[in-house]
C-alpha cells in the first residue's frame, strides 16, 4: 500500500456548501469565510458560481464575493462556469481554474440540467477551450459517480464514458463525485478505476458526501490507491437539493484528523479550520456538521 | 488485501451504550431493545454489567434485564462482569459470555478502577477461572488501546503488554477499544498488531468511538489487517463518562451499510436495525446518532 506523503484539500465550502442555503448569506460572511480558510492554509478554494441567478440565487453576488476576498499568493481560487456565458462573466473576476461538471447518470443528467450526458459535454467543450486559452486551468467533475438518486447504483462503465468525453473536450482534471454519499469503499474504487482509464493518477479527485457516514472510509480506501486529491467542506457545509436526505460534503475537519494522525501532510492548522467552520456554523446557527470540530470544540470549552 | 467475506458484529448498546444516560432506562424498555435486535439479525448482544450499583446505577436492573429477555437460540449474551462478586450475581443469569477489562493506559487504569494495570489483572484472574469452569466464554476489552484522555497517545507496546497479561490470566479473546475515538488508521492498525502478538487474528476485535467521526475508516482498516469482529451500539449508543466530548460508540447502522456495500455479510436487516435504533433513540428523546439511520430515516419519510 502506498500511502501519499501529502494530501491536497480543495475546500468547496463557500460554493458547493452554502449554494442549497435556504437563507441568503451575504457576500461579507462568505468572504471572511474565505479568509478564514486561507488563513487556516487551505491553498485551494471552490469560491463562487456563475449560473443563473433564477437557478442559483445564492451564487448571485459572485462578482462581490470574488472582489471582496484578499488574495493570497500560492491559493488557487476556482469557480464554476456551467457554460461560455457564465465563463464570460467569470474571466474579468479572475479565477485560477474553472470547474464544469457532468454526471455519470443518464437521468441526473436528464433532471438536473435537462439535456443527455453527451448533450452535456458538447456544451462545455467551448468553455473548456476557452479557458485553456485564457490560460486558466479546467476541471471536470463528475457527479452521480457511484450511485444516482434516480437511477440507483451507477456502473463505472459509465464512469469511464464521462472520463472519455471529459478527456476529449480537453478537462485536464476529473473530479469522481459521490453527490449522493452512497459509496463504499469496494464501489469507490472501482468508480476511481474507471475514471484512472482515462487520467492519470495526479489528474484525479475524489468528492465524498458524508451522507451515510461512508466518506472517510472512502477517503482511505482511495489514498490505498495512490490518490492524493479530495474535495471537503469546512464544518461539512452543504448538500445536494436534488437528493433529499443527502447531507453535507464531509467535513474538511474530520479529513484533515484523519490524514495528521496518519502523518499525512496537509498544510492546514486544524485549530484554525475549526474556528473558520465555527465561524459560519455561528451564522447558519448551527453546530458544525463535523464529529472532528465537535469534539476539539468540546474539549476547547473544557480548557 | 484479504477482506473477510463475514463480519460478525457484537452490539453493545444496551450495556455500554446505555451504562452513561443520565436519565434511567426502565427494565423493560432495555428488554425491548435487545428484542429488536436480536429480531434484526444480531448474534451477538452484551446485555448488562454487574457492577456496584453505587457505580453504575443504569445498571441496577441487571437480573430484571436479564431474566426478561426471550433467549433466541444462537444468540450470545453477553455481561461485564469486573470481580468476583460480580461474576457471582450474574452466573444464576446464565450469561453466554462474559467481559473483562483492562486499560492500555496506567493513567487510565489508576483514576477509572483506583489500581494499576498489574493489578487490575490480579483482580480479573479469579473472574477468568471461574468462569472457564462454569464453561462461559471470556472476552477481555482492552480500554484506551490507542489514546488516554490523561496520558495523549498509548504506544502499542503498552497494548501488547496488556494483551500478554490478558493471555496469562486465560482471557480467550480481546478487544482492541480506542475508548476516547482518537484513533486514526495506522495508529489502530499498529495497536492491533501489538494484540496479534499474543492473540491469533479469530481472538481479536475492535471497538471504535466515533468522536472524530474516525470509526469507519478504523474499521476499514483493520478489515484489511483480516479482523472479522467488532463491537457497535445500535444509534451510536453510549460515550465515556471519563472523557469529555467522547460521544457514543459507532453506530452499528453505519457499520453495516458500509459492511454490507462492500458485499461483507453480517445477517443484520439494516431496515429492521434502523428500527431499533429509532425505538430508542424515541425513547431516549433524540435522533439516532447515526448518519446512515438518518439518511434512511429521511428517505423512508420521503416515501
Amino acid at each position: 500500500m502506498s500511502l501519499p506523503a501529502k494530501v491536497k484539500i480543495v475546500d468547496v465550502g463557500p460554493r458547493d456548501g452554502l449554494q442549497n442555503e435556504p437563507a441568503p448569506v451575504p457576500a461579507e460572511i462568505k468572504i471572511g469565510l474565505v479568509q478564514r480558510l486561507q488563513d487556516a492554509g487551505l491553498k485551494n478554494i471552490e469560491v463562487t458560481s456563475y449560473v443563473s441567478p433564477q437557478w442559483v440565487p445564492q451564487m448571485a453576488d459572485n462578482h462581490q464575493v470574488m472582489a471582496g476576498i484578499a488574495r493570497q499568493q500560492g491559493v488557487v481560487y476556482s469557480v464554476l462556469t456551467p457554460n461560455l456565458k457564465g465563463f464570460a462573466a467569470a474571466l474579468p473576476d479572475r479565477p485560477d481554474e474553472i470547474v464544469v461538471f457532468g454526471s455519470a447518470s443518464e437521468a441526473f443528467s436528464q433532471k438536473n440540467i435537462n439535456c443527455s450526458i453527451a448533450q452535456s459535454i458538447e456544451r462545455f467543450a467551448p468553455v473548456v477551450q476557452a479557458a485553456r486559452a485564457a490560460g486558466i486551468a479546467v476541471r471536470g467533475a463528475m457527479s452521480c459517480a457511484v450511485g444516482c438518486p434516480y437511477e440507483g447504483d451507477v456502473a463505472p462503465e459509465r464512469v469511464a464514458y464521462l472520463a472519455g468525453l471529459m478527456k476529449q473536450i480537453g478537462v485536464q482534471h476529473v473530479g469522481v463525485a459521490d453527490t449522493i454519499g452512497v459509496g463504499t469503499p469496494r464501489k469507490v474504487r472501482r468508480a476511481v478505476q474507471a475514471a484512472l482509464q482515462h487520467y492519470g493518477i495526479d489528474a484525479v479527485s475524489c468528492h465524498f458526501h458524508d451522507t451515510y457516514g461512508q466518506a472517510l472510509a472512502n477517503t482511505l480506501a482511495t489514498l490505498e490507491m495512490g490518490l492524493w486529491q479530495y474535495d471537503s467542506a469546512v464544518a461539512g457545509l452543504g448538500g445536494c437539493p436534488y437528493a433529499r436526505g443527502a447531507t453535507g460534503n464531509v467535513a474538511t475537519e474530520d479529513m484533515v484528523y484523519m490524514l495528521h494522525g496518519m502523518d499525512i501532510e496537509t498544510g492546514i492548522d486544524l485549530d484554525k479550520l475549526v474556528d473558520a467552520g465555527a465561524y459560519i456554523s455561528r451564522f447558519l446557527g448551527r453546530k458544525p456538521h463535523s464529529r472532528a470540530a465537535s469534539a476539539l470544540l468540546a474539549r476547547r470549552a473544557d480548557g
